[in-house]
C-alpha cells in the first residue's frame, strides 16, 4: 500500500522579517507568510494533493500556516492533530537575538555552528528569562528543552513520527505535515537518508509543499517533489542567505 | 465534579449580510463575523475562560470563527475535533434563496413556521441542485440529510452530546463548542429544559461566548451566563430581526 505525506513548512513570521532567532518563541505570521500560506494551499488545490488529516506543531505560525492553506484547499474541515514534538528547534539563549548581530559578535564559525552543526546546540536558555516557557500550559507534562541541537530535535521528533503520523498512514490517510524548518530538516534527512554532514546544506524553503510516496516500509518509494520545483528552489536559496 | 461547557456562535458570514438562507452551504464569514470571532476570544482571555479543547462543525464559518477566536484567546494550540453533527440545521430547498423575498412569496406564517417551528422542515433540496452536498468528501459515510426541523438537528446532534462532547467533560476539559444557531440552540433547549413551544423565541447571538457550569449530571447547576450580557442581548436582538 502507497502512502502520501506532503510537508509544509510555514511562511515568514514577524521574526523572519527582523531577522532574530526564534525557536520556540510564539510569533505570529506577518503578511508575506499569511500569502505564502494561502499560496501553499491553493497548490495543493490545483495540482489535487488533497490532505485528509493535518499535523502540526504547537506554535502559531505553523498552525496559522495549516488553517489558512486546509481554506485555501477547501480542506477546512479534516482532522487536526497537535504535537510539540513537530515544534522547531529550541534555539536556547540565542531565542530573541538578532541573527546578524549574533554572526557579528561571535564570528561566521560559530554562528554556522550553532546554526547548521549536527550536533552542537547553542548556550541554553537562563530559567525565568524572557523567553522560557517552562511554566507555558501547553506543555503541561513535557520536559521542556532548554537548547537543541538538530539531533536534539530528531531524538524527540522520531517516536511521533513513528506514533501518531504512522498511525495515520497507515489508516490510508494523506498526512498534511505543517511544522518548521528544524523538524522538517529531521524528517526528509531521515526519508532521504542524508548524512550527518550533509543536512547542515539542506534548507527546506517556506510555503512549498513537499509530497512524497511511501512504500510500506514508510521510507520513500521515489525522490520527493515540490508542487511548484521553481518556486521551491528560489525560497530555499533565500533561507540560505538568512543572516547575510 | 464540575464541568466547564463554552457555547460559541460563529460571527456573520457572506449570506448572513446578504439575507439568504444558508444551511449546509459553506459559505465564508464576512469581516464583520471575523471581528466578531476576535473578540469572543479576547473576551475568553479577558475572563480567564480559557478552553483546553475545541469542538467545531465541518462548515467553513464555525472553523474559522474557533480558529481566530482561539488565536486571540492565545488558545490556538489546543486539541481540536471536528464533527457534522455539529452542523447548521439542513435548510432544505430554502438555501440559497433570500429569506425577505422568501417571506413575501410565502406569506409571514409560512416563513416563521420554517425558521422557528421545532418540527416542520422546509421542502427538501433537489439531489443534484446547486446546493446539494451529497457527493461532498468531508460526509463520506454520513446519510446526508435533504432538510432538517430542529427536532431533527437535535436527534443526530444528542448522539454527539453524549459520546465525543460528554468524554471531554468527563476527562476534566474545559469543551469550546463553537457551532451554529440551530445547533447551539438544540443543546441550550437540552441544558435550559426549554419546551418545544418556546424554544422558537429563543435566539442565540453570534461570537458571543455562553458559559456553562454543569455538574456530574451533566446539566446546569446555574443559569448559563454570557461573559458580556449587554452585548449578547443587543446580538440576540438583532438576530430576532433577520428577514424582517
Amino acid at each position: 500500500m502507497a502512502h502520501t505525506l506532503i510537508l509544509l513548512r510555514h511562511g515568514h513570521s514577524e521574526w523572519n522579517a527582523k531577522n532574530l532567532f526564534t525557536g520556540w518563541v510564539d510569533v505570529d505570521l506577518n503578511d508575506q507568510g499569511r500569502e505564502e500560506a494561502v499560496r501553499g494551499g491553493q497548490l495543493l488545490k490545483e495540482r489535487g494533493v488533497l490532505p485528509t488529516v493535518v499535523h502540526t506543531s504547537v506554535l502559531r505560525r505553523a498552525i496559522t500556516t495549516a488553517n489558512l492553506a486546509l481554506d485555501a484547499a477547501d480542506r477546512h474541515w479534516i482532522p487536526v492533530r497537535r504535537d510539540w514534538r513537530l515544534n522547531e528547534r529550541h534555539y536556547g539563549a540565542l531565542q530573541g537575538l538578532d541573527k546578524a548581530a549574533t554572526r557579528e559578535k561571535y564570528g561566521d564559525e560559530q554562528f554556522m555552528l550553532w546554526r547548521r552543526s549536527f550536533d552542537t546546540p547553542p548556550p541554553p536558555i537562563e530559567v525565568g528569562s524572557e523567553f522560557d516557557q517552562t511554566d507555558d500550559p501547553r506543555y503541561a507534562g513535557v520536559e521542556v528543552p532548554r537548547t537543541e541541537c538538530l539531533k536534539d530535535v530528531i531524538e524527540r521528533f522520531m517516536p511521533y513520527w513513528e506514533g501518531g503520523l504512522r498511525d495515520d498512514l497507515v489508516a490510508g490517510e494523506t498526512v498534511l505535515v505543517v511544522a518548521h524548518g528544524n523538524s522538517l530538516r529531521g524528517l526528509v534527512k531521515h526519508l532521504d537518508g542524508i548524512s550527518d554532514e550533509a543536512i547542515a546544506e539542506l534548507n527546506i524553503p517556506t510555503g512549498q509543499p513537499l509530497v512524497y510516496e511511501l512504500g510500506d516500509d514508510f521510507m520513500p518509494t521515489k525522490p520527493g517533489e515540490y508542487l511548484d520545483p521553481e518556486a521551491a528552489a528560489t525560497a530555499a536559496a533565500a533561507v540560505a542567505n538568512q543572516g547575510r
